[in-house]
């Protein structure tokens, strides 16, 4: 059996231009058997409430009935994923589903049976369970051929459920030939090696060989990075599709046709899934072009190198903003990282603005602003300068903070947290160094070492530097890493873990964990960012602004791990 | 049977100062033969995911002990509800449970069945759907009586759920004698009556009475009316507790001992609602005083009204910051506000941050700010005169945004949309000026007259009024009720609106759509806001920012009506 993977990236709500994407792929791959499409392909992952607008039902099912027809010219079998109504009147309205077309008929049907409700997904609110099997009895080139289908989440629990509620198992003891799954498999790092540990254990287990679809792309904060794959029945990896870019492949189940793309190290994954985040974002909306305020430090000096890469050079304007407490480099450093990136730089210092808010608190109120009325003053007056530009020219102002400090809230909400977009607050501190590190040996050094080597310091007050108020970054990084996601660490992580955050002052941990929860308010209004970690801030994580079980114990014990994988 | 009904407001993850709270009910009523305690008293409703941090299930595992040993000084039966541990090893790892504590035991317990995942519930992301009957068997007064027990959503569904799903039918046909249910509903204009239409029903179709006990107060952007209350079998309201206020009643099954508060009319449950959510969410994070910008226009003055009403004139501080396009009244009629309101009211013009910003821009870039960039400018420049005070004098900056703007983006991202908490944000400007009126009427004219009767405008440019580039307020609020909670209308409000929406111009109706959906973005970054409607903004809704469902037909039916209810 030929089978067509199409890894497509798809707009959420775009019907239309979905459906050309897969009309393409259907016209490309005509002369093969099947042609499967990733999940909710029709409508692109996850539509979320729009799915309760009527037109998008109607407009899906004009989609569905225009593939139908695109079917009657080929003998292949179109799988596509689609939500559609339960008619069953309990539940919930909807199903998340595989649909196979084939010659003008709509000949097979699976709605998902798990449905995730944990990390960034909530598909419960909108899905109820399936009941019926996935397994498929299709005529492939005139021969039965018993296809088990299923779709991401029924993959991933393989080992706790019993017969009855396990999808996988169900299909392979009704007699699959071979597995196939759609996905819609939200990346962050690590994720490649734990969906090669999940099925290439399927294949081997059943004996049954095993193709993965995935869609690629950003919706909001998720990347996909496409990666789709093949497993033979002895759990061996076949086919590796391309990371972050779409793509497609025709595996044939009867050759022995290996194709495997490089898996991405840590920096290039990284580096491709922010990428991926920040120019999908934009294009999706409409933008091209950003700006970003240009500090002379390590964050702002990533971010106009990962703009300068991946949206052009051309498409960046960078600022520098100095205040009375900028050090000289803030200036100089910034020309110097704007002229190697070939970006360009506009130098527009803040004493003015500074000391007009200044005049007026003193005339029109009698008070003299200092302290963190003074520091942040700067950081607004900045995030002004950078939104009258936004404004000015059509241009999407990227923040420039990183997931140390959003943990922590050390940033200015308003100031230096303003922003459309965050490409690097999925990123830690630790991560930033490292990935301006890949760039440099990759791209050459367009970043300048004198920035990567400065001691970090938000430069608001004479002589601040970041360790002034927190454990150093290491140390920092370890003690987020254990708040946000200790359970997808592995035991060695975990010890190397748990090793720095014992060298921590306990008062010390006491307060970065106080301030991660104390600093939700202001997550809760920063820009969309990439998520990178397994688990994040953002829409994976609800922690509530206003409540009471901050304090934590000093041995902070792992959280719990829920019985379901993923 | 005497029945201790607690109507308590706990704060999220506060174990210990919630059982205080609770302490304080059992020894007020140990008299009685059970005292009843709303929905996840122990944590607070909801938690989130609180619940997966280990101290979370330590903290609360003390409560419950606590309270048990509070059980052994009194005959009464003590019903709480709290998280509990699914050890059935497959699913979610806890449940939704209620727990009855009687003479040092723990006597029943039953497990929530019907978990909502909807609007703002997502509670299949923590909770396992129970399975054991809710019908307890106590020893009450040295007879046996049969309690049917059941929780918030369970009663919820009663019409389309038959025996075997339907917890509220499977009580009543175990013999139960009255119902008990705990809860932990949420409070929006509508909901009283919601409950009384479908609990009296209840109380009337089995011919039970029914004990309602819900918790009071606000949690994040949920704010929780109390409000609880007892039908007698023929479906008539026995008891009506307090509206916004914790309160506590003793009802005796065997007497006729009717007591009703008086259910408040539309603008008082506003005025209420809001000012408890504002109320709680400052003193539960333990912040006093408010700073708002006072425009001249209704949206200002009504925030600067309720923070008098609802914090004490003296917790408010109120800075008008003319521009050169602002009218004459918007300062005299600041003035004439702050004056009957009796708050303090500060002139800080910002003519000299505005030229230093235009000098920088020309001087430093050479562009000369014009259109949204300069209309913009002002409304920040303002934002950042109110967080530099917030910073300054560690007060809260209340946003005065109605949800009429936010739902088109008719406010200014990092300018008059700053803000720690929204108190209006949940308002449409109809019901803004509705409430203004209602104030006046109820505590004297402390707001002039003037600033109610002018026409709306943002005063960022010469002679702008809101109606300019927007639909008059009645209709533009009409379309804004179709798009958000059409099907919480009735029929007769249905009609009315459609009416107006008729009278709009097909291509502002369909700007007006365009609009909301593309706002999406700002409200990403908008403060907390008390919901005032069954659905709005926030955590109820769930649309992606990057979408391209938007242009909707002109003859946009009412979305699905989802087969269950609430």
């Amino acid at each position: 059996m030929k089978i067509a993977m199409i890894q497509n990236n798809y707009i959420v709500g775009d019907f239309e231009g979905n459906f050309k994407k897969i009309e393409k792929s259907i016209l490309e791959n005509s002369k093969q058997d099947m042609i499967v499409f990733s999940e909710l392909c029709v409508s692109g992952y996850y539509p979320w409430d729009l799915i309760h607008r009527p037109h998008f039902i109607t407009k899906q099912e004009k989609s569905l009935e225009q593939i139908k027809e695109l079917s009657k010219n080929t003998d292949a079998h179109i799988v596509v994923g689609a939500v559609t109504k339960n008619e069953n009147g309990v539940g919930k309205d909807f199903f998340n589903s595989l649909l196979v077309f084939h010659q003008g008929k709509q000949v097979f049907s699976y709605d998902k049976k798990l449905l995730p409700t944990y990390n960034i997904f909530d598909e419960k609110r909108h899905f109820e369970e399936g009941t019926k099997s996935g397994l498929a009895e299709l005529k492939i080139n005139g021969k039965k051929t018993r296809v088990g289908f299923f779709i991401c989440e029924d993959g991933w629990n393989d080992e706790s459920y019993d017969y009855i509620t396990n999808p996988v198992k169900q299909v392979a003891q009704e007699g699959a030939s071979i597995f196939i799954t759609i996905n819609a498999s939200p990346s962050n790092l690590g994720k490649l090696q734990q969906r090669e540990h999940i099925f290439s254990k399927i294949a081997k287990r059943y004996g049954i060989p095993l193709v993965y679809v995935n869609q690629v792309g950003a919706n909001d904060d998720i990347v996909f990075d496409g990666s789709s794959f093949v497993f033979d029945k002895n759990g061996e990896k076949q086919v590796q599709m391309k990371f972050f870019q779409e793509d497609s492949y025709v595996y044939d189940s009867l050759k022995n046709n290996k194709s495997i793309e490089k898996t991405p190290d840590k920096y290039e994954f990284i580096f491709e899934q922010v990428g991926l985040g920040m120019k999908d974002y934009m294009s999706k909306i409409g933008i091209k072009g950003i700006v970003l305020g240009c500090s002379g430090g390590v964050d702002s000096a990533l971010v106009a190198a990962l703009g300068a890469l991946h949206l052009g050079k051309e498409n960046v304007l960078a600022i520098t903003m100095p205040s009375k407490y900028s050090s000289s480099g803030s200036v100089t450093d910034s020309e110097d990282l704007c002229n190697r990136l070939g970006v360009k730089l506009l130098n527009m210092p803040i004493k003015s603005e500074f000391d007009a808010y200044r005049e007026s608190f003193k005339k029109d109120a009698g008070i003299e602003l200092k302290g963190v009325a003074e520091e942040n003053l700067q950081a607004r007056i900045r995030g002004m300068m950078l939104m009258a530009m936004s404004n000015q020219d059509n241009l999407f102002v990227m923040g420039t903070s990183n997931l140390s400090e959003t943990s922590v809230g050390y940033t200015t909400i308003y100031g230096d947290a303003v922003g459309a977009y965050s490409p690097i607050a999925g990123l830690l501190k630790t991560d930033v160094y490292g990935l301006c590190h890949w760039i440099n040996q990759k791209f050459g050094e367009i970043i300048p070492p004198s920035i990567i080597e400065k001691a970090p310091s938000a430069e608001l007050a004479p002589g601040q530097k970041d360790s002034d108020n927190l454990p150093d970054y290491d140390h920092l990084d370890a003690i987020i890493k254990q708040e946000l996601f200790w359970n997808h660490l592995s035991e060695k992580e975990q010890s190397e873990t748990q090793n720095l955050i014992d060298e921590v002052d306990e008062n010390l941990y006491k307060k970065v964990l106080k301030l991660i929860d104390q600093s939700e308010f202001k997550r809760r209004q920063a820009p969309m960012a990439a998520r990178v970690y397994p688990m994040t801030y953002g829409s994976g994580r609800k922690i509530p602004v206003v409540q009471r079980l901050i304090a934590p114990v000093f041995d902070h014990a792992p959280q719990y791990q829920s019985k379901r994988k993923h």
